[in-house]
């Protein structure tokens, strides 16, 4: 079970995150790639310190709202979030091939990412965009019960997928995350974190809000680097790369 | 002799320039690349008019400053204009990508060309950017009399050049061009700029400003493409390609 | 009946408009304040030229999204949307002042005022922050046939209102606009435009998309300066004014 | 002598500054406007808060450069910096209006505050800007030694002056600040700065980077308050305000 975090999410003077604290605990960076947040010298910082790690480098597409960090959908036409998608992921192949390493998944972020999990012609540009200039790398999708329209896209283009657990976002009863708006939706302590973490990586099973515990499959599990927590969430279930 | 023409320049509903119309007459297509012109969906539009038109792209990279159209110097560290370089240029890549076309050559824009023609920090700092990620692509710097400083950085670090004449712009006795903020520092009439056009073309001379004439050695011309007369100029030498 | 008209819709070196050409013929300047559309220096001059021509000027606040013109939804919270109003607002008060001139209504521009038509609670957000800074100045809002909610809410926090008709645009039997994604919903020739104007300003009616005509009382009817026909259209029913 | 602190420089979801600890120590809250720092609903909880706190505001214009933070220099017309003087400070007076509060003071920020200060030109386009729209806000200026020049152009606008001293920026001989550029130029521990507060509030004068020491006149000193050290500093010399 890998565990990918989201990363290189500071902007200009603003930092966001413990990027250099929790990079040698996980598998797989997630870097923002200028939209919703970062700038190219975040994004090539960012890049070395995975590198430096032998971190798997992914590149983290967002809507262009840098204001509301991409937790705000964007309406947009099929062609707008195609080429979205491409500058965004050419940006950060270019900023990795200046430090000879490649881009080697996608995961779409905030809005985006729910949007096209409830939307599959979003889901369908998102593939589609992937395929047409990163055909080798893995699309990351929430691990939803029912996969199999996903899957099927994801087939049609030919882009493999990759499912994604949550460790500190609770789960409704339908397997799907409690909306953000709700306080309750993010896990604010440790403890449950990784409780949460531990449970979908030794038993691949997660407990809804409502108590009811279901299966849930995943190749990757999500911890989330800006939270207070995010380093004893990291270390709670791995040791430190050698550096 | 190859034509290039600065193409992409529009901003979201902000359309600039002739792109259309001119495209058929040109050789090479310097495309912005969003920081001081364009936007995903404009510089997708323009690969693929370019790619219709079998024009060769090119990356048009700036200082980020859309307001100012990227004709403003910007302080930066060598880190950050390498990165801003690598960001624009893999952007652009991208968009390529998903049209199954390459970026080509690079060109820097507006006063990041001035400056780096001015400092050779600049110049080498670019030359870095385009050598990490884009080895086999030529970067157009300005044709100047005394070369062999550029020449130098440029193979120090195995970067092939493409000189470039300007045909809408008049140069100084010195063989650089006058500042934009002189009122005759672009020619504003067809007349004047077909013949400095075909002056350099057929002579590989420069009249300046005083009357003086140079020799002028180039690989590419330089026509605008957001002038009034740029469908003049370009087809006073050119017939379309075929469709 | 006042005739309002978009203006100085410009951004940095993207001309938008024919503000010049236009604003001899029209009675009320809705100014981009840099949000949607328009800059400091662009403000400026639009201010001057309203001046010049002694047309009133109003605040033409907007959806933060450059990119897409304001034209596309935004969700934001109350505290959000209330501020970027004060922001807007505020800042064309600040560049009027620059120049002896007063803001002297207020319109919201494109999403925005189609959102606060359908949703009251975005309405009354428009109208607290309008109350709250600028007591004096009108609303404009569009002219439906049922009021009363609207000037309910505008009276319970001491707002006047201005209610708005459409020139070029298409109305359904509603009397609502057809939305701008249905290719008949923006009139393309001046004829048109100019018979609905007059229909407007003359007979107080507007004839719907299935031939249906409709009473309409209006206190201002909108024309807009980018179309090729502004000019067409704006003197069809005025002379310009004494310099 | 007046205590004024940098506050509101926090964007979107980026915290920057500790303003709430801060607040109560300080005099004067110098607001950044949204250019280089700050968005609407930053600037509006910073309002809120120094309106609890009995603070006087002021607003802190700088170079349009979010990315670079305004510390880097931005050539620009006289006409685009009297405009982006008017809309920064319209914009805060707005969201001060929606509060009832008022700008009582304004202070540019970093390099324009650098740049007006060498350059009398830009000096004298900031003094006119204020002159013409808030004449009745003192302008915040360095406190130099050599003030006839300063004080000949204040005077001439009718623009009332405040001058500034530095509790953590080295001073050079000449009076001036010591390049960020260079590591000694801004004070990292508390002692050092809370010892040249206090030799500038109860001596009037500075010791500069050689060990000289000359004398300051001053009417406000700045400290700020992003540092680590912010608390310490400004209760050093202060209680908190009663709530």
């Amino acid at each position: 079970m890998k565990i990918n975090c989201d990363m290189g999410e500071s902007f200009g003077c603003w930092a966001k995150g413990q990027d250099e604290t929790v990079m040698p605990f996980i598998d797989m960076a997630s870097i923002a790639c200028g939209f919703h947040a970062s700038d190219p010298v975040t994004m090539a910082n960012t890049v070395a310190l995975a590198k430096d790690n032998n971190v798997t480098i992914g590149a983290h597409p967002g809507y262009p709202d840098l204001l509301g960090f991409g937790r705000r959908n964007v309406d947009c036409t099929e062609q707008e979030l195609f080429s979205w998608m491409g500058y965004q992921i050419g940006a950060l192949q270019g900023i990795c091939r200046q430090q000879n390493v490649d881009v080697e998944y996608v995961k779409p972020h905030g809005a985006l990412y729910n949007t096209m999990m409830k939307n599959y012609e979003v889901l369908e540009t998102v593939i589609r965009a992937v395929a047409a200039m990163a055909p080798e790398c893995p699309l990351v999708v929430m691990a939803i019960t029912e996969r199999k329209g996903v899957e099927h896209l994801a087939q049609q283009h030919g882009v493999k997928l990759m499912f994604e657990a949550f460790s500190d976002r609770a789960y409704d009863d339908k397997g799907f995350l409690v909306n953000r708006a709700i306080p309750s939706a993010v896990h604010s302590n440790s403890e449950q974190i990784i409780s949460q973490l531990q449970q979908i990586t030794e038993y691949g099973t997660v407990t809804t809000t409502s108590g009811h515990t279901f299966h849930l499959s995943a190749d990757t599990v999500c911890i989330h680097g800006d939270g207070q927590h995010a380093l004893d969430v990291a270390s709670s279930i791995r040791r430190p790369h050698a550096g």
